[in-house]
């Protein structure tokens, strides 16, 4: 029942909430897991829930070290892993700041294993690589073995408890490869991602940081910016957000613990954007500081203009081109089953939803359900929902 | 069958998305409305859609100038509008630039009407009435017919033809009076925002403009910001995109004609934000610039926590006190009644949807539905619907 061309058992090294996830994930498609996490407690947690065995061998974090030290006179056969299994991949899914030594460790402590790691950075985790074979710590062969991965979910939670094996479902996985990586190796990150349910993308380690660089870590920072504003602001104030403010910030709730690591891995290319970030804010301000000087208005809105260029490059759904869907607009009660009766009359007019939202405002016990449709459609639903009683603003 | 203490008929000066809206609301709530736009045919389009009559008197943008000019001398008789009938209530809908002259030709040229006008930024306008007293264009009786309101709605869309009488069902409506405003004209403001169907929120001008430069301008300038960084990001980058980047950026695709005249408006208030904005900024590159100096991290996840504090601080839905709800996840197909099927699944289940969005993924003809519910319903909801056969992830 193994999937194809995973080599098991797997052993997967960290059982947060990525871990734990790829461990339910695999096990449902039927491989054979093991886990290891420096936390014991994490790792229980992980295996009740049924992602895998616990490793019985010792390759805890501060065994890891050691191993490095060790690796250019022995090769992998370390104490306290006597007994354990021969893993034939090792999945290693440890913090960013730890993922390149356990990699090594990996690496070392396993001859024939393929090693892959999903951190979000991938640049600096390669260069430590290189940097061991440099150093004499790895052989090229070793070296050759690992792949750098990126699966793109996440989710805003952590830990084993939130893991789920259907986490990976039509998201993004990242694959990097070097022309010295193994075509054997690759497959098998490609599988790996495959069997969870993945897409995979090829790129480049650096090719990699500059993208997540500009899509995932601007964004978080710019949420973080934004939200810091608020600490102080007056609850009256408050008292009026909408969409607006809670769409642009709903990422600042990220965990800073894993995202100190992130931004330092990647702070490079972050850099370069905020460079420019900062340009065009410091063009916007001293715009500000004489609106009516000639020229001004046109600054500010060309800073608009270029706002709107840029977000009508961002795909559509399923990577179709970016596309405006028209939006129906229905006042719903704050009552169970009425989100599922305004959708079941749509499913009945034959309209499929393409997106889908809430908005609320404070202080009133009604909402507005967002349905997205193909432009087309819009009327027919518009006609349709107000038919069966539905007020469509 | 109007409206309790709304003056008739009532007179909306401008009819784009908010002021077509507001005459149909009206409309629908008995009110008798009559409409004026200086472009014929945004006006013709208003009429069509039912939101009032044409007004007949000549109060066209290039007439309103002279009207201005005129009020020393002339109390409100003006020409042309002889055979036109009195409106006791005048909504002045035109666009932030020329809603300060707009009302103080309505306050000149209808003698007892209230005048109110709906545009975001309040301070601006009313300096220009207040202005106009002590230049003697306009009495302070006259000036005590002015009320500064602001309804916050607008769903990204402009235009007679997106309007929607419910457009401010449930919406925050500020209501700004002064000391001198008479009682009479707030209450009738007041009263429109009501039969509307928005909440009143009593501010004054200034509170509103610091609220606003906020919880409205902020935001709309950091999605801008950040959009315009991909303008020349690679396709492959861009298909990497998750809900974090389309979140944040959501509003960059707003109106840079209106926006400009919106932050040229405010602009005092919007810079004192966005210099605490630069200073985190500049903090966050200098920092970047040398990660692994001492303290860099602490400095970095420092930008991230004070992200979580003002997050938290953004109240949860009807106004109550922010709240982590809980995220039951479901994968949905992409065909129709999909959704609708899950959500009457929630509905037999009794529990309340809270919130609701899909996550797509770029290349996958499935997605994510989140739902959210009280924590406390989340087990009952993740066993109700795995029981039914949905994929809870």
């Amino acid at each position: 029942m193994a999937p194809r061309s995973v080599p098991e058992p797997v052993l997967i090294r960290g059982t947060g909430l990525l871990g734990t996830s790829i461990g339910l994930g695999l096990r449902s498609a039927g491989a054979d897991t093991y886990l290891s996490d420096p936390s014991p407690s994490a790792q229980a947690v992980a295996v009740d829930i049924g992602a895998g065995r616990p490793f019985p061998g010792d390759i805890t974090a501060s065994s890891a070290a050691s191993a490095a030290v060790e690796a250019g006179s022995t090769d992998g056969t370390t104490t306290g892993a006597e007994t354990a299994p021969v893993p034939g991949v090792v999945v290693v899914a440890a913090p960013p700041d730890v993922a390149g030594q356990v990699v090594i460790d990996s690496l070392v402590r396993f001859p024939g294993a393929v090693v892959l790691d999903i951190a979000s950075v991938k640049g600096a985790i390669r260069r430590e690589v290189d940097a061991a074979v440099v150093g004499g710590h790895l052989t090229p062969a070793q070296a050759a073995r690992y792949v750098g991965t990126h699966p793109m979910a996440g989710r805003e939670r952590s830990g084993p408890v939130a893991a789920r094996g259907a986490l990976f479902t039509a998201a993004p996985w990242v694959v990097c490869a070097k022309e010295e990586t193994s075509p054997e190796a690759v497959s098998v990150a490609e599988e790996i991602a495959r069997v969870l349910g993945a897409t995979v993308h090829r790129m480049t380690a650096e090719d990699h940081d500059a993208s997540v660089a500009l899509i995932s870590h601007l964004p978080q920072i710019a949420a973080s910016l934004v939200s810091s504003r608020l600490q102080e602001t007056p609850a009256q104030s408050l008292a009026l957000s909408g969409n607006g403010l809670r769409d642009t910030t709903r990422i600042a709730a990220s965990d800073p613990q894993l995202w100190v690591q992130i931004l330092a891995a990647n702070a490079p290319d972050i850099l370069e954007i905020l460079y420019g970030v900062r340009e065009d804010l410091d063009r916007l301000i001293a715009t500000m500081e004489e609106p009516t000087a000639p020229g001004a208005r046109l600054d500010i809105a060309q800073l608009i203009a270029e706002g709107n260029a840029g977000h009508a490059r961002i795909p559509g759904k399923h990577g179709a081109p970016p596309q405006a869907f028209a939006v129906v607009t229905v006042i719903v009660d704050d009552t169970p089953g009425q989100i599922s009766a305004v959708l079941q009359d749509v499913g009945e007019a034959g309209v499929n939803v393409e997106d889908l939202r809430m908005d609320h405002s404070a202080g009133h016990e009604v909402g507005m359900l967002e349905i997205s449709v193909l432009p087309g459609r819009k009327q027919d639903l518009t006609d349709a929902l107000t038919a069966q009683g539905w007020k469509v603003v």
